[in-house]
């Protein structure tokens, strides 16, 4: 068997459990002859060397990730459409080798969201320098799902759009007691006291990030009324009205809901209500494996009959779900444009290797909701005997409806 | 033992497998005494005989329905308010006894949903002569939760505002093709075709309400473009965009579900879209015995993580869910004043214990959706190559915040 065989074997192989998606394989001394032919349009992976092309087919997630971020692996043409197309080709194909799930299960294990784990995983990825976020977040710095209330709003506006969205959903009333779980720089907390008249304790176990959220708290004059509380959810106590969770239960890992819920009835009773949002799933399945090695360790999109785990032990009602997947996307699309025009200071900060792995990162995170891989749930839900439960969910589209009615009374004017 | 002291010690247990309650049990001989001495207005279980309160006490769910519909048990106070403390009591109290379990669960293989049982478990119910159903429902004759875009509308508007928020979740398109799986007398089907331009074909296994929906289809000059057909839901054929199930659910039964979602995938596939919309639960247990023995064979409402079994295995990605029980509630307060003014006519076709039976039907659904018992929820879901799938939920609240702006005029206008 020559070399050239041995390859021909192998990209077939690697081929094969992608589902064989439309796109071509190339090694290395290839790639050059090929991308003549083929014309430079044409999306390929080109592969330096046999020992990738090795790598690849014995662990194809996690060889693919490392190899795309240290450079020896490249993507011709439009990473986001590769992605896409590769995901779409995944859905069809089996079960990945032995290795590869050997290497998932034991990700799971190393990484299991315990107290002492939990403060490690989230060191690893929300700890980085601030100045990084603020490159190609919002202003506000908001790092979960917006929503845009048209799909032309700003990214500024429809973070915004959506922590009123989340203060609606539960009907904060002035003088309130919420606790957040996870609440990252602290854009939530400190809009619901200034908007809704309500007191928070935001608790998060990211020390860069509760710093961050306290300095703003300060500068804002919201001091009194938010509390920036550095612990775990595990460790929440008091009795507020509303709990909420935006973007952390990613973090808590399936094996912990029950927990999670124990917390929550604990802490908002039969009386309160709340509101989870999260990535989720359509069905239960582990987050890619190289996600959960070099981005997000721990982490862990559940499906909903997995979320149902949390609410069905306390007699919560679920009063509402949504699926924001599409506005995950588009949050996505503006992350990732201003993560490119910001590569120049991010290859400063961090070097060529850490802004390759996060341009995966995101732009796999965008083919993910795009092509439906990925949801985005918010639940709000109520213990059995909250009495501030919405009649309808009318008042949530108030302003919207308004701003509509007045742009068609611009349009008919003449 | 006297007599009294075995009454004492009888009375005790069945109050005590209530969790109890906050009402007194009599039995016959004492009522008139303790009804002087409490005042009238102390709600209270008159019951006949130490015989009923000895069944009351071996199958107290199945023997309080039947006592209430012979006669045997009175009930002092308003029946509504009674049932909720009861439920509310119950709660808190632990499992029935063994004879109750063996026959919940002897009702449950007997009224298995297979294509047979289910024909006989719907005649049951829904062949009912129809001039009973018009006696109390709206005039278009939905038998299923409205929806209440005000608290103060009427009870045919909100028949009406709940198709309209079924299509709208849907998204229907003119010309597009729907599949209704459990079309009660056709009100939702016609309403279809007739406002939003679509062709239906309607399933049905009640020959008496298919009888009657070809008939009016007829009337309203929509025969071809609504097809009522008499068929199990399992026997669904053709291939439509949208998939359609407004309170048919709760008869298809738990082990019945992934065969359910089946049919739901073989008729729209990964392109089409639908709604569920059904009874459910916070949390997984059966049906109330009687309920399940006299008015409603085979029922079972669903919690959200059974519910997902139907989804899951298809890679649905559930796109909203909301909860109506408030709108249940409303319905049945509505349904039961009916009811209530009919009785003459009802005692008339059927006789006192019919009245008695379904009034305590009516009465204890009210009762189990005000307390929290019983759910109603409204599943919307999609495939996932599904291009039809709303940014927003604005669209299906335009009507009503025009309406409500407009009543703001009129009130500010002097």
């Amino acid at each position: 068997m020559s070399f050239s065989s041995t390859e021909q074997w192998l990209t077939r192989k690697i081929l094969g459990m992608a589902g064989n998606p439309p796109f071509q394989l190339i090694v290395g001394q290839a790639a050059g002859k090929a991308g003549a032919n083929d014309g430079l349009r044409r999306t390929a992976i080109v592969v330096s060397d046999r020992r990738m092309l090795a790598e690849l087919a014995l662990d194809p997630e996690i060889a693919f990730g490392d190899g795309y971020s240290d450079g020896r692996i490249e993507v011709r043409g439009d990473l986001v459409v590769f992605l896409e197309q590769l995901m779409q080709a995944m859905q069809g194909a089996g079960r990945t080798g032995w290795y590869a799930r050997l290497r998932s299960w034991w990700l799971d294990r190393v990484n299991d969201n315990t107290t002492r784990g939990s403060r490690q995983n989230i060191h690893r990825h929300y700890d980085l320098n601030v100045d990084f976020y603020k490159l190609w977040l919002d202003e506000r710095m908001v790092y979960t799902c917006a929503y845009f209330p048209t799909i032309s709003a700003t990214l500024e506006d429809a973070q915004v759009a959506k922590m009123d969205h989340v203060c609606r959903k539960v009907q904060l009333q002035p003088g309130e007691k919420v606790v957040e779980a996870g609440c990252g720089w602290g854009a939530l907390a400190l809009h619901m006291a200034k908007h809704y008249g309500v007191t928070v304790r935001a608790f998060n176990i990211s020390h860069e990030q509760i710093a961050y959220a306290r300095e703003r708290a300060r500068r804002e004059g919201l001091g009194d009324r938010v509390e920036f509380i550095e612990d775990d959810y595990r460790n929440i106590s008091g009795r507020p009205d509303v709990f909420v969770s935006v973007g952390m239960l990613e973090h808590v890992g399936l094996r912990h809901y029950e927990e999670f819920g124990r917390v929550i009835h604990r802490t908002v009773g039969d009386w309160g209500r709340g509101l989870l949002h999260f990535i989720g799933r359509n069905y239960p399945h582990p987050f890619s494996p190289w996600m959960r090695k070099r981005i997000f360790p721990g982490a862990y999109a559940p499906a909903l009959s997995e979320v149902a785990t949390i609410f069905e032990p306390w007699n919560y009602s679920v009063l509402d779900v949504e699926n924001l997947r599409m506005h995950y996307a588009k949050t996505l699309e503006h992350w990732l444009a201003r993560f490119e025009s910001s590569v120049d200071r991010v290859t400063q900060m961090f070097g060529p290797e850490f802004v390759r792995a996060w341009r995966l990162y995101l732009a796999g995170s965008l083919a993910s909701f795009r092509s439906g891989g990925l949801q985005l749930f918010q639940i709000a839900f109520a213990g059995a005997n909250c009495r501030q439960m919405p009649w309808t969910r009318a008042h949530l589209y108030e302003d919207l409806q308004l701003a509509l009615k007045e742009e068609k009374w611009m349009h008919a004017t003449p």
